[in-house]
């Protein structure tokens, strides 16, 4: 998809995001949308779409670092629950507890037991949520192994994109198919009516983007929530200008 | 300034933070930048030039928001040591400890003695942290009136940029003389041989952003940290691709 | 129930507690104990009991203060989640999520529909924990209302305890049956197999806390870890003292 | 001392410390008391005396663990700051930041130039606290080694006191007189008119918490603030009595 179609698609969803987000404020609804999804599908750019024209002090990005051995030793969802929605807020994490089904279950980090266990108490959890009046979305990106491969050659030479290379990605070239299994293990166990997944192919980014912020948009209810009137009366001087006393700016 | 000539100008610039980013967390250094600026200046576009190609698992955006009431007794500072960065990482400051002496002495939500107090605590609690080896950049972003009724008169219109304005904008254009002052005595106050503050000239922000950036980088100690060496072996297999059991993908 | 019978008889239960708390650090296993109950019946006492003897660094009370407005609008359980103990801890609530089910129901602080909402969730949240491996105990704490005068006068006049009265008591001794009703209603909704609730009857105090700590160690698992070996060579000199230069100690 | 007389001259001590906290509550200040001091000295037993009758809402103990891998990365204040008191609380510190003069110095956890920082940052961090209004008591208990070594071994005999000891007590005892030393060089450091030390021979470990107690009491500002007014009026109906359905209380 060109990138003039593809802007042209998007800010009208935007603008209707924009909505949403002034809808979520003026109820005090609480928005938490999950990002997961096959590596190098598009997360990122997704997260990017949602949050660009948002108020962070409104929409919070959550990517989690790895836990820490005092947090590995609690509950599992224990280190996420700080950072659901409250009130009027939007949460979107990037990646989630969904780790332990996939890249942890694939790699051999949790065990098992472990991952069955998750298995059974995530669509529990959610519940809990979804009961409790959270809006949860849950996404998975799909791509093929040809455009992976196609992104994981452009994450080499791209000095902007090198950073979202670890050498465990060798691993999920290796293990493409087993992160398929592992998917359909997870959907078989966690596609509930409650909170059911929705998968985007993602194999053209821009259309996958706007595929997944249109379904999101047409799942939430119906808002009109007008921005607070706001009426600039005319200066009654001339502009002012920057004054400097202390210090000068940078100019080129 | 041209969107062409901006992005020509912009990637190399981001290419090297990403260097710089590697270096942080080769070294274990910290970086902390504190964005603050006339309203409308453009602090949320150069905090994205900045955020843009770094891992979100390195580099946070901390905008926090109206202290509790619990958070409203406690040391002026304390809700925001929890966000400074911790070894390797880089916390982006989207307003800081500053607005004690910008909004909230112009407005009144503080006292004399209260701004007073804060102009005295604040270059003592920033050496700290410098001493303590945390990289501190602080840039305050200027525009002059014009260019903020302009920006002001867009936000009203742009239901993209409609979220920025807020009542409190309407005081924020009849006392920006005031604003203006509340930044000199800050910057007689905290404008400190260990953590000098940086003007920028927002006028033309794809300019500032360039400008900021390019300065920041300039102050960074040289690093050459290559990213870890990767290699690609070819597939055994022709790409496998998505296969989907429980559910299909949306499409267009 | 004489207060040296009383010592007599704690003291066995708690070295027979100490060993738990090593067989929990030992085994990496969390131990989560509720109290709740009468106004006046013995909380602060019982908690006193446990954790007496334990390592502060192991075993923490939660108590935690009214709700922030930002925590009012989050799901009723986040705020206890970060206060579940992690690995090889013990936590002692001071009062509990049950607040809902009691003072906030009887007292019109929350809504019918959330105090129902609370007693659905409620045992659905315990049995995640359970699940998960935390020993969950919770006790409600009984007395008549002959004894709760006798308690709250004594509060009234005991400068030491003059702090647990607040002009809510005054309610607490209208709203006794309420109390008991609510009481009821709680049990029938969250006295489940997973997460029994133990009713002890403390119009004897230290009796009451006897009862409850006998209880909560016979149904902890067996366990018999040895502290650690640990031998002190003889001093190699003659004690040493105490050395004061810059400052002397007070002495009486 | 004996139990008797040190319960009879606790007692009006603990009276007028709930008049202090009476007193912090109403007029918003915050309380801390940093207890260091000598392996057995008895910081947990004068914490208990502090503690005892004071409202759990309002005075908590902060007895951290181990830093985390991500804290040991960050700020050395950093983790001590969010457990600082708010408006109306009292902070009991358990050991505290001095950690890095005293245990961390000693047994080598931290380097010679991470002490000598800590001791410069120490009192620049403590200036910026009392500025702010915190009232901040520092405690340093002493004990002799033959009285040391005494407890030690009963801390071998007594289960309940096992969990004192462990393998670094060994190397406590052999380095007995490098603690001293690093104890004067704290005091060098960081004993300043804003936040200075008092010493308190723990020699006799009631007389001391007594003489700790009156010291803290008598540098705190003068203050009465009566309790409110609270009348029971008399039941309008004979006392009720617990009432059992779904379950019976455990009794004896």
């Amino acid at each position: 998809m060109k990138k003039k179609d593809y802007e042209a698609e998007l800010e009208p969803l935007q603008v209707e995001l924009a909505g949403v987000a002034r809808w979520l404020k003026h109820c005090g609804k609480r928005l938490l949308v999950i990002l997961e999804g096959r590596d190098t599908a598009g997360k990122g750019g997704a997260i990017g779409a949602l949050q660009d024209h948002l108020n962070p002090r409104q929409c919070r990005v959550v990517a989690l670092p790895r836990p820490s051995d005092r947090e590995a030793g609690q509950w599992y969802f224990q280190r996420y629950v700080p950072h659901l929605p409250a009130a009027g807020e939007i949460a979107l994490f990037d990646r989630s507890w969904y780790n332990r089904a996939g890249v942890e279950k694939v790699m051999g980090f949790a065990t098992p037991a472990q991952v069955e266990a998750f298995l059974v108490q995530a669509p529990i959890f959610e519940k809990l949520l979804v009961d409790d009046g959270i809006l949860l979305f849950k996404y998975w990106l799909c791509c093929d192994q040809d455009k992976q491969e196609e992104r994981f050659a452009e994450r080499l030479e791209d000095p902007l994109k090198r950073w979202k290379l670890s050498p465990i990605d060798l691993e999920a070239r290796r293990l493409y198919a087993d992160y398929t299994d592992a998917r359909e293990a997870m959907l078989e166990a966690t596609h509930t009516p409650h909170a059911p997944w929705t998968l985007v192919d993602f194999n053209d980014q821009k259309r996958g983007r706007l595929i997944l912020l249109r379904d999101l948009l047409s799942r939430l209810p119906d808002r009109d929530v007008p921005p607070p009137g706001i009426e600039f009366p005319p200066l009654d001087h001339p502009p002012l200008q920057e004054r400097y006393g202390r210090l000068k700016p940078l100019e080129d």
